[in-house]
């Protein structure tokens, strides 16, 4: 996050903060209106910064926020390096509520995310020659079983199921897995914020398992969603 | 993390390994027979953690691996400063299994903790005059609403909802809030690895919902877990 906070600055000219985070549980950089911020791994690690942040927002008086997420995930039909850029956000029950329980009780929120930003990132991601998809994010609990990876220290299901489940998600719309996008899609719409996300396919899961690819190229993937967001900034604030 | 592993290898006269995660999502270090590593907030976060764990003990050919959760958590009930160790955990549907989402199915696992190692550190807590009390552990997947907290962003609910909620949690036998319980004390039974849950009540949630100590009180606090797991450890390794 720092690395991306202090390569933001100098594209742009601007000062990059100090960490301003006081917990070590996060880190918070700030280069002029824009906030990079780690949420940790999962909804409930997300749950936690997101709340923080629509607190200092709130606090801030901020106008126009917009919230985006960047990240890497597991690539459902599409190539390795495809960055993906969520349509809808869909749960482990592959329904597209984020699911809470309060008071012992099941709470089924709405998740949501913005058009007009979907419809700019994907414009931006052409233009750079990145390549781009959308499509429905399914936001599993776990890395392993959640997903139905053969890999895990736990397995009891076969090949075929996996790919029975991986077709029937395809046939969904689902393009990507990650940890993250119903909470994100959640909050977001609940606070109304305006909220996109955007995540590199780093394999194919109809392929495989494991990312087996060079360093390099690893690095040049994981740079695809942050160098798209930034160019969307940068057009957006002027910067 | 990387504190308690050189305090620990200070106290025992044991070398402290550099950080060895080969990634930047958690860190880890070795102290003669014991690994410190951290596992993020919330169940998605520490399943990740504990099938690498599972996975790294498995190639490594360990023996009679234990695995030890430690922590700070809201008190049900019990003064701040008292140290809570897991009987049993509780998801937010208030029982006592940890529920998967595999292939759009609802896996519930069985959780269970290992009753001599509780039995134990109970003991060595006490020996140390450190307040103990043993008890149920409710899993939340948030930090405000799944704990009913009224100082959130959301807060739907009003304060004798929480009171109600709190006292009947109490009846059930819950004495903590953590995020991580169910996932830990179900993946840990499943693999067969004797598992132990000690985690510190830095408040009285039925006082209030923030920590509201100084803070020199407040890393006494945190340290409470630490020395009665390292006290048990030096004793059963005899370091």
């Amino acid at each position: 996050m720092k690395l991306y906070a202090e390569w933001f600055s100098k594209e742009c000219g601007l000062e990059c903060s100090e960490n301003l985070s006081r917990t070590d549980r996060f880190v918070l950089y700030k280069t002029g209106k824009v906030i990079w911020v780690n949420h940790g791994m999962g909804s409930p690690s997300l749950s936690i910064l997101l709340a923080e942040m629509l607190k200092i927002m709130h606090h801030a008086k901020a106008e126009d926020v917009k919230f985006i997420r960047v990240g890497t995930s597991g690539g459902v039909g599409v190539e390795p390096g495809t960055v993906v850029i969520t349509t809808g956000a869909m749960n482990g029950e592959l329904t597209d509520k984020y699911v809470q329980w309060i008071n012992g009780k099941k709470v089924e929120r709405d998740t949501w995310l913005d058009e007009d930003l979907r419809k700019e990132l994907i414009a931006v991601a052409a233009e750079k020659k990145i390549p781009v998809e959308a499509g429905i994010t399914l936001c599993a609990d776990d890395f392993y079983e959640g997903q139905m990876r053969l890999d895990g220290f736990f397995c009891e299901y076969k090949a075929d199921d996996k790919f029975d489940f991986l077709n029937k998600i395809y046939e969904k719309g689902v393009r990507n897995f990650e940890m993250e996008c119903t909470c994100f899609a959640s909050m977001t719409y609940r606070a109304g914020v305006k909220a996109a996300i955007v995540c590199v396919a780093m394999l194919n899961r109809m392929e495989g398992d494991q990312v087996n690819i060079e360093h390099d190229q690893y690095i040049e993937y994981e740079e695809r969603p942050f160098r798209v967001v930034t160019a969307l900034i940068r057009r957006q604030l002027g910067y």
